[in-house]
């Protein structure tokens, strides 16, 4: 079954509107690259590497939009409508580096015309959503071998379809490992405030017929010690190069279970995910997002008036909590700052530009 | 300020309902054992000391209410009204304790007339819910010097005035602590199914104007981490005699944070939660309740059809990672099988019964 996250269409870039998951399936079409903006700030779309190609497409968009009469006046454009799309997230790495590679893009098309620079970053941003899944299905086949022959799989957040073009980051490797013959159950957290487990990752899941049972977050802890946990996998918003990880909030906190139990804790996460400008995780921005998120449920009040509340979106998870790293050129193991900058400079994967060719 | 959580009045049992807190304060009253019965198992009332003294009261009406015309008619309808009582939740200790001490109460009033049994029930289940507010009292000038001079205190579910008869036991000492002149901040994990957290303490805390901030159950490990926390302190709904707590799901998850940490984490109950019966926590039984509390939230759907739920109501912290338990009668340390004994064996604290006199 496939889930399309997004997709570029003939009337404009459309998102299955994850707000609305798991009671209401209905799409969002944006026409205009401030409504990509607004889609990715309200997370109608998110999830690290879903984000770097709605970002992509928002470019895309704004340019076909674009009446520019000069050369100069397209360039000023088009950086405007990269700083919107810039200013949506700040955690998420893979917006900034979507944002760059269509810049790149766009650099690589000075004096061509209007007509085909539009066409050209329509075509860059598709190609962006193809390399997903193909990058996704590859950190399946890398990260597969991790995976128990048989048992529970905690997982916490959405690193699934929706949170990518397709298959998924963490639930990629769950697919995969399955689709290998394996014999996984996964125990999926809610995920306070925004419960992207237990809306998104469970809505996936029993799509694909994959056995899942949903718990409140701070259950894990007692459930990793009755000894139903085999393995945590996640996603990543940012991977320093040290190898800390900044995913959504609550993580941290899943790491240093897993570690209690002798469960091991896998990442897995594109490369694009992996920000060498970043030396480690106490550098990596992280959003702190509307309180109304954690003060109403459902559009009603769960919090008397006069408290305070925090929502930081993000936290990160030490370098030295995390087992192993899975993406899409192999699986990084400690030390990361060695094994991440080594995949980095390695040439793509051949297994991902195969499948991209035979499409 | 003070809050009644639960009281005997002219017309019945009368309770807060805590299922409709914060939004909405109202109160339920009940007029027969059996929907005192209900009223517990429905969570209208909760916290371990409250559901003893609830049940208590539940007793003393259920007796109030019989026509029993012979004293053997009398006690068979008096058993029934304990296991009724009992069948309602099966973890917090204080249920039993509290049935345990009316059927005492009932023995050894053989030969009374039935309207004198009915006064010394009812007599006896005031006297418990008086006792557990001075008990509170207690563990609040026991356990304040625990307490940090100044700074953020986490504290987990609703351990304050709500689950007690007033004051609270883990929120009692942190009362202690700020009538003392400390300086502290409380973070309140909203503690997922039921929110006691967010919906509770918050709105009790508020109420004496006590600084809160709630936060989702999954970002305490963040707070730790960023040093914001200087203590942890909950309540218990069973203590085993070697010191392991049950309480609400998520506690253990707390304690093995507060080790990593190097935060104490505090227990605070009375000692008529400590259990020598139960020796470990792998004895206590641990209640699972409707996955409705985690599929639905304010009545909406939260989670796909045909996902699977686990919802235990509690958890339980090995004494490993119990840094002190404060009680009534003094401040328990480790071992705990020497130390909660030496407490359960000694007399009743003189400031118990000092505060009860004074009244």
């Amino acid at each position: 079954m496939m889930i399309e996250t997004l997709a570029w269409t003939s009337s404009g870039v459309r998102f299955i509107d994850q707000t609305k998951l798991p009671t209401e399936e209905s799409y969002v079409t944006c026409t205009t690259h401030e409504q990509v903006a607004d889609v990715i700030r309200n997370m109608v779309v998110r999830g690290a590497p879903a984000i770097g190609v709605a970002a992509a497409m928002g470019i895309a968009l704004g340019v076909t939009n674009s009446r520019a009469e000069s050369p100069g006046a397209l360039e000023r454009e088009f950086e405007e409508i990269c700083a919107t799309m810039g200013e949506t997230r700040p955690t998420a790495v893979n917006l900034f580096w979507a944002i760059r590679r269509m810049q790149k893009k766009f650099r690589s098309l000075s004096g061509v015309p209007l007509a085909q620079v539009q066409q050209a970053l329509v075509d860059e941003a598709r190609q962006m959503h193809a390399e997903d899944i193909a990058i996704n299905r590859a950190m399946g086949r890398e990260g597969a071998a991790l995976m128990p022959v048989a048992g529970g799989v905690l997982t916490h957040c959405n690193a699934g379809a929706l949170a990518t073009c397709g298959y998924g980051t963490a639930l990629g490797v769950v697919r995969a490992a399955i689709e290998q013959g394996k014999n996984l159950h996964v125990y999926a957290d809610e995920t306070r405030p925004f419960l992207q487990g237990s809306r998104l990752t469970a809505w996936e899941l029993v799509k694909d017929g994959i056995p899942t049972t949903v718990i409140s977050d701070n259950m894990s802890g007692a459930i990793m010690r009755q000894g139903k946990i085999k393995a945590v996998i996640v996603g990543a918003d940012r991977i320093a190069a040290n190898g800390d990880v900044a995913n959504k909030i609550g993580t941290y906190t899943v790491a240093i279970l897993a570690r209690e139990h002798g469960i091991p804790f896998y990442v897995a996460a594109p490369l694009s995910t992996v920000d060498p400008d970043t030396t480690d995780g106490a550098r990596i921005p992280i959003e702190q997002r509307n309180p109304a998120e954690v003060t109403h449920i459902a559009g009603r009040p769960m919090t008397p008036a006069g408290v305070q509340v925090e929502n930081p979106a993000f936290d990160v998870t030490p370098a030295t909590l995390v087992t192993a790293i899975v993406t899409e050129r192999g699986i990084a193991r400690p030390p990361y700052r060695e094994s991440l900058s080594k995949l980095l400079a390695g040439e793509g994967q051949s297994s991902v530009s195969a499948t991209l060719k035979a499409k």
